[in-house]
């Protein structure tokens, strides 16, 4: 099924870039390898809904392989890559394994970033992973059941405090979700506590929430997250969390929340594959990692090197660096398959320019707001976009289906069925942590 | 809501029984605590299917806190039980919380037993949990993924074996759905090696499969299961597992099987607490750990304390001891309710007699042996009785919704959507085991 005399493509990674890549490439005379640690393509927007049990993991979670069942000239290879020999090209995997290319298309995303502040990581989970998202949601259920458990009345209320630390699309997606789950899902669970007074806590360092929307749906976005009784702090930057608190700075003045549950949801950093790759051909790398990209998405003086996703810094028309957002990687994914099509049969395709339809972000229940084509809208139709335009982008079929019932009848019965403590931790031991 | 005058009734154990115990005590005038180290009920009888990747684990758990929610005489307390103080009536939790009860209902299941062979348990895994079915998924998943990785046929071949111990209802519905998971699911998922190879051995020690089941049926189960291409030996003991291989014994004659993954559905062995609760009142203890209770299924001398399913010894009106499943354990429950209620009313009722309806096992995509009200039958009309028998007790409404539109899709596409390599341990690691 493999021919060694064609052109060999290898993609690392399976995220929106790499998938879309190698399907863009199904009718092409080449050979796919798509290298993954993980052998699923993750629909990283919805994982808010598996940290706090509206969707299991495997509602937006679909195998590669199954993806690429039926294109012959894929492959999938789950492995780990350790090294990329730049001059030699191939890619070289944790247990030694090499695999050669003629084409790299390096698209291994990104992941957290604490800012200096590495030891933050334990105390206030970030949300990438499946992992971290069934962890996250053992965190927060914990934290109800520890409340519940207590007579200190200090004690509860820091168990029953939630700090979602970054006030962009995930951490307001993040703390609606919450809020759901505290004042609806949870309501007459408890005995002892009233989950519905859980206090939450959206801390923004700008000067409003969502930045990269425009600033009358950022105030939309803030309103209606207000209504839901969250307590929104822009302008106020996080200078340290402890296992007891965290410590928050606003025009001066600090601040000290007694809190068991901070949840990250503010930087993130580039794979290290992107400084690696800086490394080995004199690449730029910015601040958050990145890697710059020529015009054609590939890297100074390797036109054999191509770096799409989260991982690459590439600018807009407008010479503004483009978002770490899935519809930016799938276009990219899309662009570099078409150029090594274009390529084989000799054609020219002009730079790479990214079409922004606009972005969105959901609040909780029947609430979003949409920045699309130009127009701002909020509210129920603004959610109704979302769910279709997500929905329709869940990559298979049946979980299509069941993503739609499990919100329907969430959105019915604002029961959040996935509600699981699960994992090696258990109850008991998280109240030493 | 809590009274402390009232009639307090403790169960440890939200399992069949212990649920069932609460749920039946609704209108009780007592107050009931019920402890479990799990936030949810497990519907074990499904777990095969998470470990399969057919289902998800929230399709087959229910939180406690929901399932209760509405009942006020009844708390759920997430804690794991440290110690039983018969004499002075309390329950001690790890943390040192003391309970009181006035009755004491002790449903705390079974667990794994290697038969004195502890070393075999990370060996062999076995199928309790939901974090045991997560764990199998990924090994029986990676198994595969080395596999196609690999040159050397021998090693293709022992990571392509699967040793199925135990040759119980389990046994046969995990061997018949890795089976359709190899033969069905994963056909075009690979390019190097064909899943439709991998060998499957189902291991029984005594003379036939299911013995619980009339030899009419076992003989049914066992040719239905060997149409799938499945290596049934029956008369065979297991004697060693190593990392390398199982060997096993028969006739006289030691096989040794090169395999990387064995999956223990053998012997059970009663929660510790039996053993705690037998040395405290002299109780008598069986040979898989069970506590013996009298006829209306108390300790000898301790009428206030109750031990329910497959943490206990009762013997059936015929003499034979009752098997650990679901209907008895939930029979005791609603039974010890039922006598909770008559003491309080000064009525007295009879012994407890275990009504047999009769048992069923599934082997796989319409196929299922019934031995119902006496009647025999095997063949697609058993496995609708079965589906529809599984999806009337599935606890919550949303589940059994998308249970049977998973399933629905699963019979119809073959594929099973929740095939994820999930938990720390990763493909690369797994070829260190």
């Amino acid at each position: 099924m493999l021919n060694s005399s064609v052109h060999r493509v290898v993609i690392i990674g399976g995220g929106f870039g790499g998938l879309q890549a190698a399907i863009s490439l199904r009718r092409a005379t080449v050979q796919v390898t798509l290298i993954d640690r993980r052998n699923y393509h993750l629909f990283q927007p919805l994982l808010y809904q598996v940290a706090t049990g509206a969707l299991s993991p495997a509602n937006i979670a679909g195998p590669l392989r199954a993806l690429l069942r039926k294109q012959a000239n894929a492959r999938v290879l789950l492995g780990e890559v350790a090294d990329i020999d730049v001059p030699h090209r191939h890619v070289i995997l944790h247990d030694g394994e090499i695999i050669p290319y003629d084409t790299l298309i390096v698209a291994a995303g990104a992941t957290h970033s604490y800012f200096g502040h590495p030891e933050w990581e334990s105390l206030a989970p970030g949300l990438k992973t499946l992992e971290d998202a069934t962890a996250i949601r053992a965190k927060i259920l914990s934290a109800f059941e520890t409340a519940e458990r207590l007579t200190e009345p200090d004690q509860i209320a820091a168990w029953m405090t939630f700090v979602i630390v970054g006030g962009g699309p995930t951490g307001l997606e993040m703390a609606g979700a919450v809020a759901e789950l505290s004042r609806e899902t949870l309501r007459h669970n408890f005995r002892a506590i009233d989950p519905a007074h859980a206090r939450i806590l959206l801390v923004e360092a700008t000067n409003r929430l969502i930045p990269p929307f425009p600033p009358d749906l950022s105030a939309k976005a803030q309103s209606a997250i207000e209504r839901l009784g969250i307590q929104v702090r822009t302008n106020t930057v996080l200078t340290n969390i402890t296992p007891e608190e965290v410590v928050l700075q606003s025009d001066g003045k600090t601040e000290h929340i007694p809190t068991r549950t901070v949840l990250w949801c503010a930087g993130v950093q580039a794979s290290p594959l992107a400084k690696m790759l800086a490394q080995a051909t004199g690449a730029h790398l910015d601040r958050a990692g990145r890697v710059q990209v020529g015009p054609v998405l590939t890297l100074p003086g390797h036109s054999e090197i191509f770096v799409i996703g989260d991982m690459a810094l590439c600018f807009s028309e407008q010479g503004q660096p483009l978002p770490g957002v899935a519809p930016v990687a799938m276009q990219q994914g899309q662009y570099v398959a078409q150029l090594v099509k274009a390529r084989h049969e000799g054609k020219v395709v002009p730079p790479f320019s990214y079409k922004d339809y606009g972005t969105m972000a959901t609040i909780g229940r029947m609430k979003a707001v949409c920045n699309l084509f130009g127009y701002h809208f909020a509210g129920a139709f603004a959610w109704f976009v979302w769910l279709f335009i997500h929905l329709i982008q869940i990559v298979e079929f049946q979980n299509r289906v069941l993503v739609l019932i499990q919100w329907a009848s969430h959105y019915v019965t604002r029961n959040r069925s996935a509600r699981l403590i699960t994992g090696t931790r258990n109850a008991t031991e998280a109240e030493d942590i």
